[in-house]
């Protein structure tokens, strides 16, 4: 299993997410080798009919995830790219609350990630969204 | 099998969708029974590191192109909601190029609607990326 | 949250295996309410070229551990059926070893149930496999 | 895209099958690049309870078609390695007919190869049910 040789920092991957994803309000709460944990403020244009947060904001919020990670274990891969990401939608998120995020690499091979991303309503334990996605790593 | 008694129009999920995802771009193109096909132009916040059109806007295209062949099936289903979304992403799109998005459903239950989503880049054959996508039905 | 009203022992789940499943070397190590650890000898006929154990090989236990969960939960709902199984293939298991399969079930609603699963060569901590199901519940 | 330069044929393919999948009914009935259609006999031990043909049977079937189709595209890449498949069960397939998986493959890249299957019990146009799988293929 690789390890990252330089460490890189919360503030670093934060700087590279605000450049990349402008407005996202994607925030890094946490990385660590083979793990991060997002926080994801919802607004109400990531609302749909019911009030529920739209599917494409938790897809949005579990892909950075895995980024994230990937950043924390590898270094900023910023030409990491998904392959394959299968979600499930577990409950109705609370309208109110933010989403976190946590993720947690499951492989990290030579040529391809794979992770896990566990969603909730902040302050709440049980998920409300689960994925696994499958990152390749460009040749070096 | 279902089958909708009210045909809906093109024109209605048009309206429906436009109502619902403000500034999304997403075009209904064609629907049918278990059936639709979708139009997404691409912009330049779109575009990802490398000029790669990102995940999250092609994971919005299937769950859209899902929810209008739900729509031309059964009627506006508003309350239909995403359980789980299986994206696989096969090449780089053309980054100028619009995307395409043809779904074709593989199952109309009582509680639950599966279906297939090719998605490309318009002019081009080879598809870019693939989604299996189920949602839950309302219980009416 | 559900939870079991008559308490389902691991006994009980291991006899409706030998029953069922006859021949599969299905063993119930562990059952909790939305928990269940299950463990598999590797026979020399569930080999593949390469001496990797075969991905069905891998689906029949990871499919097992989330049926088992479920039973550990709501009590033995036979009728439960699969609806969907994302396996991931994560690195090739050790030929000699017997598999663990560790479920934990993510969502346990009124007509679905959603769990995660990883797979491991026993004794290793790194898993083999890991993989998300959804089950459907019979109509009560 | 890949095209086979050293044409297999369908019965080379069966006889690998039958060598390597010994026992287990999996028919080539016709392979093109990029495509398999496979068909399986069910047998009363391939049954569950309430007459259902289990999981782990079609997703043997579904991993076989790709398999298959990736053999008719590339030749007999035996080294070939499944690392990701998602199946979703659709309907009940009837407990007394035979099926068939139709596999088409939606993309042959240098490393790894994606491709789409449908399950259906014979002589029914509806599938029972549907599977996206990934391969890897081995260095050369």
């Amino acid at each position: 299993m690789k390890h990252h040789k330089d460490m890189v920092t919360k503030e670093e991957i934060q700087a590279f997410f605000d450049a990349q994803f402008k407005g996202s309000n994607l925030m890094i709460e946490q990385v660590e080798n083979q793990y991060a944990l997002l926080r994801r403020v919802v607004t109400q244009q990531d609302l749909r009919p019911g009030g529920t947060v739209s599917g494409p904001f938790m897809m949005t919020l579990a892909d950075a995830a895995l980024y994230a990670a990937i950043f924390g274990t590898l270094g900023i891969e910023e030409m990491a790219v998904t392959t394959n990401l299968n979600m499930s939608f577990l409950q109705k998120p609370k309208a109110e609350a933010a989403l976190t995020a946590e993720c947690t690499l499951l492989k990290v091979g030579k040529t391809s990630v794979v992770g896990d991303v566990v969603i909730r309503s902040e302050g709440e334990s049980a998920p409300v969204a689960h994925a696994v996605g499958t990152f390749a790593l460009p040749k070096n």
